[in-house]
């Protein structure tokens, strides 16, 4: 836009994944968003680039190597996703959580004490989801003093190519309306993630601008932190995005668009 | 108690069934509270009687079946549910439902238009409870201008024999928390709900008590609209009952216990 080169630095991208990357096809790779892959590799060369994403089924492993297979060269130590942060938490507050998350993740807690629970981690819906297993991690809840859920992100939902689906922040307010549990959310758009991806760049949030297409979690949680929030059209958005009560920074068609607009203007916004 | 000789006349009796009459246990009949057969019989002969509940999952002629194959003698004409209630609301209503509810109650719907739902019904937890059904409904919610839920209940929990298991009333807030639906409960503790029981017991709510082992939506609920609330420490009753701002007209040990109090002292409380 006219009169952005009077804009501020821009020294370092976090992207959303899913919705921005590429779009998620239940129990399939999903496909690449169009020139995703050739924004990624802009960043990797002309700045620093870090992925910052709720998803909250695969380790970082897998999520770089399905975006790898997908022709997006994401590097695996550059994904942040909530499980591991989740994992440390634990330890550095030596909860014993039930895991209601999935396979994939389990390795991250390795070593974490899960006998006799003190909190709920969750992370799972679709496949694994089911009324026993939501029902087990309700048992548990109702029975302590203090009762503390632990949410890999709170979102209303999320998007496959054949629709929205309903997200885990639901459960999560479902289990709070029943059991009258703490939610602590570990993933966007708390502040304590952000963090997370702000260390990994090495930088203030000022420096640092969040692309995703959630309007709330990603726009609206980088902006809370300080950071610039760009709101993509891709994933889960919708138009009436344009109505709700948070005005990103900028908004492009899709990444690409993005990340070109501000390299044009000397990685200002 | 003492100087309960001074209370007001009870004319008739709303019964709870679940966790009243009998325990549940999943896949099958459950099993008989101690005496409340002789209760209901003793109701039947001495007072008038109408059974109230939030069963969901079965047909008011299934319900019956069970409680007399339990040795417990309600008659169907007797029972209350709230899936013929609700199918009655949706044709008085116009409402085109999407139904989330279990199959042996499918036949109050008959003849009610369910394409292009206007709005969803949901009475599912346990077996036919799933990720890809709850989906479906939050499909249906997310696309409509004025989303509204329909919810045969709205507890927070239900008890079986092996515990308690999180409701209805949890998987609505779910759905509330992502679409940001109207939730319409016709169930306890709605007052159209109690209107049911008291338009088939003939009578005023001053006249009433209604029995139950759930102190929101028995006890709070029949206070709330003019009848006396007794609690009984069956079912799904918990200690902490005693702690919270609800306070029973009676609180008696079981269903027999609170009928013969109130018959022995001449039918007043």
């Amino acid at each position: 836009p006219k009169g952005m080169s009077n804009g501020r630095a821009v020294n370092g991208f976090l992207l959303d994944i899913t919705g921005v990357l590429y779009n998620s096809i239940y129990k399939s790779d999903g496909v690449a968003i169009a020139k995703s892959a050739e924004a990624v590799d802009f960043l990797y060369q002309h700045s620093k680039v870090k992925f910052l994403s709720n998803a909250k089924g695969n380790s970082n492993r897998n999520v770089a190597r399905r975006l790898q297979r997908l022709g997006i060269n994401v590097r695996e130590e550059d994904v942040i996703t909530p499980a591991p942060v989740v994992a440390q938490y634990c330890r550095e507050n030596k909860l014993r959580p039930h895991l209601f998350v999935r396979d994939d993740v389990l390795e991250y807690f390795d070593g974490i004490d899960t006998s006799s629970p003190n909190c709920v981690v969750m992370g799972e819906v679709e496949e694994g989801f089911s009324f026993d297993r939501i029902n087990r991690a309700f048992r548990i809840l109702i029975d302590m003093p203090k009762p503390l859920l632990i949410t890999m992100g709170n979102g209303k939902f999320f998007q496959r190519v054949d629709g929205p689906c309903i997200d885990v922040g639901a459960f999560a307010a479902a289990l709070k309306f029943s059991t009258n549990c703490e939610v602590l959310n570990i993933g966007k758009p708390s502040r304590f993630y952000f963090e997370q991806g702000m260390n990994a760049l090495g930088m203030k949030p000022e420096e640092i601008v969040m692309v995703g297409d959630d309007l709330m979690s990603d726009v609206g949680g980088a902006q809370t932190c300080g950071m610039r929030g760009i709101q993509v059209r891709t994933g889960k958005w919708r138009p009436d995005f344009e109505k709700m009560p948070v005005t990103p920074d900028l908004t492009a068609d899709c990444l690409y668009d993005a990340v070109k607009l501000i390299a044009d203007n000397g990685f200002r916004l």
